[in-house]
């Protein structure tokens, strides 16, 4: 094959181009049962060509089942790949992150081995061989990733993500370059780190998000490169979510309480890194720090993924600096963002998943962390991934290495999420989340529309009266009230009151839910405890 | 007061000699509601006259329940000082770990506020002012701190722990220092560091288990030590508990699983630095490094504390270099310290519990850590703290500090424990936890008498299978099989099968002991699901 203009003006290293392959003759590296590695992070920076040609033979051939691969990505990919696969039954198991809506049903169907994982952890466990224990060689078959440039001594710039990508190339025997030309060069906007294994584990000697530790590409083995594939159509992100009342509600709460620190003296003028997660909450939380007052100049982000709101951020002046994995704008985003290259660029810095969401950064940094649970109970612990204690949204993605280590551990939350069968909808606050990802030790902060409930030094019983006084949909809370004084009345008794629960009916409000349609208990005297 | 020879030995200060004062004298400093944090980790180090002083004081006067505190210790202090508090009803509010069968006791009553915070982050917490927001000036009130010396700039010298002495000192108005001249002098045995607050914090550049990174002493601002009391009596410990049987046959299980890893090359002949917690399992981890095959030569220890086995491993000649936060070693214990001090001296090194329990650090040198559980549910995930789901025990300790970011998180438990109603004991592995403190992600080996689960890279049910199989007591072996298959096929039915769950049924092993005595069900059928 011979290399397009284009094509050769991203590819600096020349040995390279004699490597150039069409997907489709690439499907011979890929038997049943393969280990494959593939970058990408939230649905950009994904490779496009070679997922799509190896799905276009499995359905042109009526391989579904016969071929099936164990995969590993950062986190998701993009929906014409990763959720075309599990939807073609060529995913045997999955590992850290998922977003697709047949991906998940074949999860939740029991045909993918899925497993969640922090981000953070992933690539190291990724490294330590956990993940390919079950083969002689303990490594990955084949890495794919896209590109969208070549260094000179055969170095892969990333694009817009730079997520599990170092590691998935150290563990990979052969490597397949994906050189997206449909999307700009990224060139200069990487920081990367590659991992070395205890005891030769060095400190990530960051002290700012502005600081520079590492290349601007990653390192690559060039005689492991087996193929070049031109990639020729940009990420298929989504549009985002526009932020609604409720939303709005919960970033003005947020806001008032951040102006509240620094007005004690427990956060400077300009806020401490920022962590934002993705979604309309994290939407509107941005969007209120760059609009209204704008009390807060010089903010800094330290976080795994920016979404456009940022970019608003960027252009109101308050935003100096912002360093994440993975930039996954809207179609609109990255054309601005394109459009503004000149203006952004010095101020964004991509890094692998492993130092956006280092705990040791993120304890130094003292970061103000935000994400988005399915469930919060009275008591502060957390549900990030499991809907009723069995099905999988999502998966864990970075929740707990932020929540954890960060200064603020701040969940939020709509009261009550839109049910059909309600009209208030189901409570967000339960008794006992169904399933826990985040501990009690965890978090510092819940927020919902109706309120802010500061649960910092306080023990069980203190944090389930204000967390139910200050967050529970007016509907929920004298339910949630009744089953807490009579949880705490029983457990008193009985010498076991540090943290009160009527353990036998601490998911009736569920049990309601899945029997009757409504969370709301009429009567906890019917119930026997 | 003149001071003693001994005294003066041990005080290089000169001016500190001028506030020598006795315990009983100080009784004013100490009003109401003070908020007041003592030097102590795990029952060592902990200062004993003034409390003991202030204790006399409440009883002689009637004054329980009138005198009542906010406490903070780094971990557990004496029984004769806590314990005796909680007794008298002094005790307002506590973090974040305790032991002691009268304070446990006021806690589950809702007599004392306790709170408990993974240890690293709890001095953190401390000097981010989350525990005094409420005071006007947002400090601590007193701190009384033992040392076992003092330099001649006014440091302290801490005695058989650190904990959280620095950040204690740092945020305490008035300072009163104890200085124990019934132990000798720990000089040397110390690397101490402060905290500094985001932005300014930096990297611990600590690449192995002997790095020095600090002062041999805690630096203190002599204006604000407003008394110095000698104190007369060492440490009062407990004797270790001995190894029994089902313990050795855990330690054997999971040290067959080292040899495999070192087989396999994922550790080094020499592992990597162990973690180890307390207890007669840890015990006889320990004491199976020491003896037998031997085949682990020039071990090295990264822990939080060390007991009596860890001298029988350093007279073995495996042991090359020990650190942690405190030594908790028996009477007898001590004295063989004290005899082969300079044997054992320049082989160990004390930190504050910041360091030693650091996430940055303990992921950085891969640590294997091991810790016991109160039970660990058949998806892995772990209850360290409360007994059905509501009596705290003695508090989460640095149990998540480890397990989440060791290169092994290995959870070691007895497969059933001893009840007086049931011939083979309450089940350790369950169907789903009552409280969780370790999640699902954080947990790479489960442990028993019975086998070894290597949970590394398993989705949920494969997980929950290798469990049962692996770990559960024969006894409970085919009811959580029958509990795992028919949620499996509950959920995979309903497409919620990711991590089966028959959500309210799920307690019914601890319902059926609180009602029957047993954790055996007959029956599955007879429940609703």
């Amino acid at each position: 094959m011979s290399a397009s203009a284009l094509l050769r003006s991203r590819v600096k290293r020349p040995s390279y181009l004699s490597k150039l392959a069409r997907a489709e003759d690439l499907i011979d590296l890929f038997p049943h049962g393969s280990y494959i590695g593939w970058s990408g992070f939230t649905g950009v920076g994904y490779p496009k060509k070679v997922p799509t040609a190896l799905a276009d033979h499995v359905e042109r051939n009526n391989l579904q089942g016969k071929l099936k691969y164990n995969l590993f990505v950062g986190a998701s990919s993009g929906a014409e790949t990763e959720n075309r696969w599990a939807r073609l039954n060529m995913i045997e198991r999955r590992s850290p992150h998922q977003v697709g809506k047949d991906i998940a049903k074949q999860i939740n169907a029991g045909n993918i081995k899925f497993f969640d994982k922090h981000l953070s952890m992933f690539p190291v466990d990724l490294m330590y061989g956990y993940y390919t224990m079950h083969k002689p060689n303990n490594r990955l078959d084949v890495a794919i990733v896209e590109a969208s440039a070549i260094t000179e001594d055969g170095g892969i710039i990333p694009g817009a993500s730079v997520g599990a990508s170092p590691e998935i190339i150290q563990m990979a025997d052969k490597i397949i370059i994906e050189v997206n030309t449909a999307a700009p060069s990224f060139e200069g906007l990487h920081d990367i780190t590659m991992t070395d294994l205890p005891p030769r584990r060095k400190p990530y000697l960051i002290m700012a998000p502005e600081d520079r530790i590492g290349t601007p590409h990653i390192p690559v083995d060039p005689e492991r490169v087996v193929a070049i594939v031109e990639s020729d159509y940009p990420d298929q992100t989504q549009p985002n979510q526009a932020a609604d009342a409720t939303s709005k509600a919960i970033a003005s709460n947020l806001i008032e309480f951040l102006e509240h620190e620094v007005k004690h003296g427990r956060l400077p003028q300009n806020l401490l890194p920022i962590q934002s997660g993705i979604g309309n909450i994290a939407n509107a939380v941005i969007g209120g720090l760059s609009s209204g007052g704008a009390q807060f100049k010089n903010l800094k982000v330290w976080t795994e993924v920016l979404q456009d709101s940022f970019l608003d951020l960027f252009d109101s002046g308050h935003l100096d600096f912002a360093t994440s994995t993975s930039i996954r704008f809207s179609p609109e985003g990255f054309e601005r963002f394109y459009a503004g290259w000149e203006e952004y660029a010095p101020k964004l810095l991509l890094r692998s998943q492993q130092v956006s969401n280092s705990p040791e950064i993120i304890r130094r940094l003292g970061v103000i962390g935000m994400n988005t649970p399915v469930e919060v109970d009275i008591y502060a612990h957390a549900n990030s991934t499991c809907v009723m204690g069995s099905r999988m949204l999502n998966g864990l993605g970075g929740s707990a290495d932020f929540l954890r280590s960060a200064k603020y551990s701040i969940m939020h939350t709509p009261s009550a999420r839109p049910s059909k069968t309600d009209p208030t909808g189901i409570t967000c606050i339960v008794p006992m989340c169904t399933h826990i990802d985040q501990t009690e030790h965890d978090l510092d902060v819940i927020v919902t529309e109706q309120g802010l409930a500061d649960v910092r030094g306080l023990s069980p019983r203190e944090r389930a009266r204000v967390i139910i006084q200050k967050c529970a949909h007016p509907d929920y809370r004298p339910i949630l009230q009744d089953y807490f004084d009579r949880a705490e009345s029983e457990c008193l008794k009985k010498g076991r009151g540090h943290e009160p629960h009527l353990l036998f009916n601490t998911f009736d409000l569920h049990k309601n839910l899945a029997l009757n349609g409504t969370m709301k208990i009429k009567n906890w005297d019917e119930i026997k405890y």
